[in-house]
């Protein structure tokens, strides 16, 4: 059974539409937002979209709201889906002291553990009962790319190297690229999925990478003014050398002065953008 | 004595600096915080500035990472100041109690009653004080255009009306047309000046236009599906008569479906940006 969407909220921009929506979540077992841009080209065909996943701490809302990426969507006739980042009013021990661990902090990833495997599988959520739900109900044709900054670079490098066939492209902002190895993923890892090491490296883009999961190339941007870069939390090195082994192309694009904010974000996601539109042009 | 200012954050931002400052206002007696953004061309050469006045509840936040404004500044090679909206650290009675009064609720005027005169005196604060400052200190020349958006709809309106020497073009998002004659307006007035509407006039567009002030033309933006709008708070009709009236010209931009909120300013602030530097480098 489908569950319904719910609109919660429309604001009209750059001709198109900026929605969100509530529905039940089978897959986490609870209420969830999320929201998407229209662009003016949905009111006359069906649209591909960019999922976008969003860092620690945020929202549906931080990037349609912070990024500027409605007015290159809209001429592009791209939709951008944004999902929440974690599953939110359930009452897990725990779940809201931490910001980097919990409600907010959801990691892409289907938890195994007590109590979080009941509600936390953003994985399941993102790659296949939304992608499900708003092809069905909204616009949308089913061709898609994805994108993330942060934890959400992550998990569009996880998403998109474990679905190379769902994701036409994939792109990051100074994503998380090796989780297993610093403190963020670490923290994540040992809290949803226990302590054997084994079973993290189907969540980590750099160990997939090495056992051979492949996309068709990767676009990064990384600012080298980032302070969680100097704190070892993004590694963009260490998926530098998982896919010069591989031989996978990866652009990474150091930013001098760049921080790990949106203004970040805002000034690169036009490439990012004109980059997936490309891809999803060239394959449709 | 010129206060110094001290800087509180930067990001790069599409080549060019978002940067926030502290410093000691000594017309509104307080400690404030401000933003500019600083775009390429800041670096080899002065540049000229657009002055955005932010509406009822916000700081020098809203514009800077919801307007999506970085990237045609940049391009224009034009500054973006963007002041706080109200006097801060004080602590008068009731000062906080309500979004449309207090903080956050400045009003761009000089109080005349106490105990608001001591400190929110934001007109002297973002005509004379803050401008002098900032010409002094970053790489700007003293050429301004001026816009904002609701209550800072307002004040831009009357800032450019009461100064057209000082400012070189003006421009509006939704703005209080005529505060003396809306709810927002009334309450405010009331507050700061007191119940001699005769004072109110020389803070409200309509009645300074009626009573003889110019500027050589006008820029309003106004969403038609605009919830305050509705509630008679904003009242393009009464601008559009006393511009008509004046012979001032006017173009007031009804867009159908928007409302009142970021989505609608970020999806015209290019064309506001636009305007202001053809008319800055015309005058230049």
């Amino acid at each position: 059974m489908t569950s319904m969407l719910t609109e919660v909220s429309a604001n009209r921009s750059f001709g198109g539409w900026h929605r969100r929506y509530r529905h039940y979540s089978s897959v986490l077992d609870c209420e969830m937002t999320f929201a998407v841009y229209l662009p003016p080209a949905a009111e006359v065909r069906l649209v591909p979209a960019l999922w976008w996943l969003s860092g620690l701490t945020c929202t549906d809302e931080n990037f349609m709201q912070k990024a500027g990426a409605h007015g290159v969507a809209a001429e592009l006739g791209m939709a951008i889906v944004c999902p929440d980042t974690s599953p939110r009013g359930t009452e897990l021990p725990g779940e809201h002291d931490s910001y980097d661990f919990g409600s907010g902090a959801g990691f892409y990833l289907n938890a195994t553990r007590e109590p979080w495997n009941a509600h936390y599988r953003m994985y399941d959520y993102v790659t296949r009962e939304l992608p499900a739900l708003v092809e069905e109900q909204l616009p949308l044709t089913d061709q898609k790319s994805i994108s993330g900054h942060s934890m959400g670079g992550h998990g569009a490098l996880v998403c998109a190297l474990r679905n190379p066939e769902l994701f036409s492209s994939v792109s990051a902002f100074a994503p998380v690229c090796n989780p297993s190895r610093c403190p963020w993923g670490v923290k994540a890892f040992s809290g949803y999925l226990g302590d054997d090491r084994e079973s993290w490296k189907e969540w980590d883009a750099c160990e997939l990478i090495r056992g051979g999961a492949r996309v068709k190339e990767l676009l990064v941007d990384q600012g080298d003014a980032d302070n969680f870069l100097a704190d070892g939390q993004l590694q963009p090195e260490a998926l530098r050398d998982a896919c010069e082994q591989a031989r996978l192309p990866l652009q990474l694009r150091t930013q001098p002065d760049y921080d790990h904010s949106y203004f970040f974000i805002a000034s690169f996601i036009e490439d990012h953008l004109r980059h997936h539109a490309g891809v999803l042009n060239a394959t449709r």
